[in-house]
């Protein structure tokens, strides 16, 4: 802890994409302050300015320019770390620092699906952090945990869900996905492949997006998760849009609705978590627009800072039963915000 | 017709998007000679060189430049008329040709639901054409008549479909297009809305998708069109993309299939007019790309010269049947190529 | 004046996309107050959420959305008015507010070459404000007033020249620009004139280029502008960017100067009117960035609130003396911005 | 040399963007047949179809699908070679396939300044190619030799040039590139760095552009190149457009010309070498286009083929005597097309 009474925190991935966007968004932070910058590539042992190609508009905090980048291993000097290193390496580090005592707070894929991991939102599934003491036991780990926030496009996704989820239950839910180019890190696609064009395919996406909301709408129940019961079809397609993932669903509901009480209760939703005043929940979750051709990346995905769904276009299905759109920001509420989100839960209930 | 035995063509709104393609994919074509050309905007009296900001990457053709736009009245020195004409005009304006005795074959949307116009597809409806002596009768026309194209996005759609309607049965069909900018026409969507973003509307096009379908796979029995009974769901959306609209599919069929008898059923597919060898008309109306991140825009809509339908990533679906994409050239296979192999078909048949 | 101190202004031209950056921009402003929105467009009479389709990516601020929109005549109730009505109807309009009395404070380019009006960059000349009383005289206007600022380019241009103006000297300044999409309004430049594309014709840009900076480095002597005597080529382009002009420049000099005293007069520059604390103005005019490929519009546009000149690349030219790249925030100084910065001057010298 | 009397080729590079460029241009060329592929990465061993992720928008051709890839390596089997080598690795390549008896006719950039390497355009120094038996002597090379193409924006520079150097001398030249992506080759530039953007930076590009064209213009006397000795300025950018380098410049003349003499001169330019007849040869290199906002990258960059220089807004500078604008398809003229111009000309003179 800081003498300011602050988290400290160590970033693994800090070079890449989504790095940067903790960098950013956790500059200044009520609860967190950056301590530690680690990155699995060749940047360690350089002072985080030059080893970092630092991508995003806001110039770089000057409190982390001279911070030295280090190897992610679990020498770390700090309270907890959050990670978003490439999953070809997440997997094995993110367990060695859990086991060395650090919570890991990972937007990673890998641990995503483990069966006692948390899946994260905390909008949605709050009380799925009840796992880590059973994930502790069952591991041998300490102080040390992981959780997990879901895939980018996921989480736009089931916050769009979550009231309808609540309302009149889900049977299935088909999803087509336009989703921005920051979502496959840098150097990430390569010009020449989106000028002009959009690529019809995204590896792994559409496995993670049929999978995944499973085990976040999934009850906790004796010590175990119980996935969700509905149906998911991905179709997912990258765009040339910088930031922001859009994404056209239609769902089946398991009790009947009239598109005025679908629009309610999208409108109505409130987080179940609003009263612990978590520094970075949006003070709506899910924003709905009203237009006829919204949202749109460009002009919607810095909406409550980025952190909230942002929810339109809702009609009636002719073969399902509504049809409507959301978009998140990939990189905050689709990555590092949302692993913050996480930490600052886990902070406000006694985790960290 | 002409001394070289071709028929003499006008085309209406040839200042336009599509009207540029009908003057560029007419050039040389060996069945029909540009001999009048027509716009209703200010552009009549000029040559064409000087009323029309040409945009394609080919040049104008020379024998078009000093050819003076004429009003689109039904005055012109031609043996049949294309239109490519805005709906807000194209309705009368058509009717009048068609009145005053031309055959009007129309890439405009007015009349494309009448009772007695067929909506053409030569690979799937040929003989639609066949309603065209009662819709002379009940309207009383007499040489003229009007045949129309459905509109850019349907006709990929509907021949990626043909081969599965044909082979299995179809019951429902859930499409989401990104569509782009040049179906818009010109000057059409700002760039300022456009850059680094997607827009998720565009007017009255999920309806078109919905509805037209129908009538092209419907039967006409006694006189009439009965539409085909599946249903339709669309989700349409415009991308930064200069030509080609792709389509992100799911289908349930009426009987069973296999993943490999989906995929051998579009390899198969091969048009029931390919015996007439209609000019334009693609050597397979079909092309499937194996590639599993295919077909994209910008790579795939020049196969067969623009005039197919790109099939790829045929994958099982969770919630229907089967999901796959498909791609086609809105301004060429998705207008001004439909509307010239109508043309070719109907010549074929003794209807010009 | 609003009861809490404010000046209230009136924004013509209100709709359109600077007259959006105006909104945005003045909403928490300390000095001013947005009383009243005008438009010349159909949108009068309407609220301005509905007048308006707002652009931006920050949210329509609250405040203004019920305001009625109202026609650009002199019968608005505020204390000053900005301008940024199209040049086809500012010229009479502007003159019209100035003879009721109300300063106007113009981004329109009607009025920029008159010879009692001041074309201002306060940090450049800051005493052309002089000519005022001048302009009244002449003009028999009362209280009201006519100040303008320069084309959207040539802000930029010209806060990057004015250190080597000052202590070097100019003798010639080729510049070729790369402009921003947003500079053409809305809705501007079709989308499909620059999908894949440059365009490399911009209207009446160059000639303003070449001609307003000379007044603006010159020198106001005996109630008249004395204009500079350098000589300026500019090639202008428009280029697939929402926003910032990036400007190629290369200059002759009239002293000799190192590299180094190049770039040291850059870094060393500072507003001469930095103790007025204007609340616009940006803490440096000029922002060196020291990058090898910096500056560049999506990372750097907003450096210093999109108020700063960004220069970049100082290298010596084999033809002229250095070659260097400035880059501005086209709608921000290039644009509202500046009229609002030249308000602040205005108002702390008393003129408001 | 094939049945067929053609010379089989080899392409070395020929997986990369421009090698995919050599493929496609040589697939049907009358004297030319590929026999052999190689390439420096991974990729020997397998079928081209399998070693080459086609990014053209042409389908691969048929015929080379199955050639298996090669390394690099002087026991090709074939009567020239080809090379668009990455640089790194090409100059010592290429010194061995010369030394082994290969006539090269390189794209690469590591031999262009050799003082006995031909930096050949047909149309402007065909005489240069008279220094290889110079250059065969020197290197003690037996029937293999090195002739390089320019630099892809250097050699549409050069033909623009080309005419008014001709009649009226060059003293300076200033020029801005706005360089399309493919000039990075593939994945070359990042998405996320082009998307919204301009990169104004370009390694090497500037040195390249100020230094090539002096040793294209100069002459060839007592065995040695002596170079032309005008100045040349530029200043390099990245944009987002797929192919097509724009470029903007200024040029200060030898003697005095009137702007109609200017266009004249561009309009009469004929190629020197036309007699001969080359199969790539455009039939005129230089294209002047009268439209006030042309060149412009998508809508001329395939004019005569894209192996032509498109000209256009002549006016006059007013620091140095005449700006104008000048388009080249960098992949094509400015690479594998200038590369197969260049093997035409060896030819025709009875090099190969």
């Amino acid at each position: 802890m800081t003498s300011s009474g602050k988290l400290k925190v160590g970033i693994l991935g800090a070079t890449g994409t989504v790095g940067q966007r903790f960098v950013q968004l956790l500059a200044d932070h009520p609860w967190f302050d950056i301590a530690e910058l680690a990155a699995s590539d060749r940047s360690a042992g350089q002072p985080y300015e030059r080893a970092c190609r630092w991508k995003l508009s806001t110039p770089m905090p000057a409190r982390v320019k001279s911070l030295i980048v280090k190897p992610p291993e679990p020498e770390l000097a700090c309270d907890l770390v959050f990670s978003s290193l490439p999953s070809s390496v997440a997997g094995e580090i993110e367990a060695a620092f859990a086991r060395a005592g650090y919570p890991v707070i990972s937007n990673s894929s890998n641990h995503r699906l483990d069966e006692d991991v948390p899946l994260l939102i905390p909008e949605i599934n709050a009380d799925h952090i009840e796992i880590i003491p059973v994930q502790q036991r069952r591991r041998g780990y300490d102080r040390g945990f992981l959780v997990t926030n879901p895939n980018c496009s996921t989480i736009a996704l089931a916050l769009a869900l979550a009231p309808l989820h609540q309302t009149f239950g889900l049977r299935a839910v088909m999803v087509t996905t336009m989703q921005a180019l920051s979502g496959a890190g840098y150097p990430g696609v390569a010009s020449l492949d989106i000028v002009d064009n959009v690529i019809p395919y995204i590896k792994n996406e559409e496995e993670k997006i049929q999978t995944e909301p499973l085990k976040i709408f999934g009850a906790l129940t004796d010590d175990r998760f119980v996935p969700a019961s509905f149906q998911i079809s991905a179709q997912c397609h990258r765009v040339n849009v910088s930031d922001g993932h859009l994404e056209a669903v239609s769902v089946k509901l398991e009790r009947p609705a009239t598109r005025e009480e679908i629009i309610e209760t999208f409108r109505q939703f409130t987080s179940p978590i609003e009263e612990l005043r978590l520094p970075s929940a949006p003070s709506r979750p899910v924003i709905l627009k009203e237009e006829e051709d919204r949202p749109q990346p460009r002009l919607d995905r810095e909406l409550a800072a980025g952190m909230a769904a942002v929810v339109g276009r809702v009609r009636a299905c002719p073969i399902l039963d509504y049809k409507f759109l959301v978009l998140g920001h990939n990189t905050i509420r689709g990555a590092a915000g949302a692993a913050i989100l996480n930490a600052e839960l886990l902070k406000a209930k006694g985790y960290l």
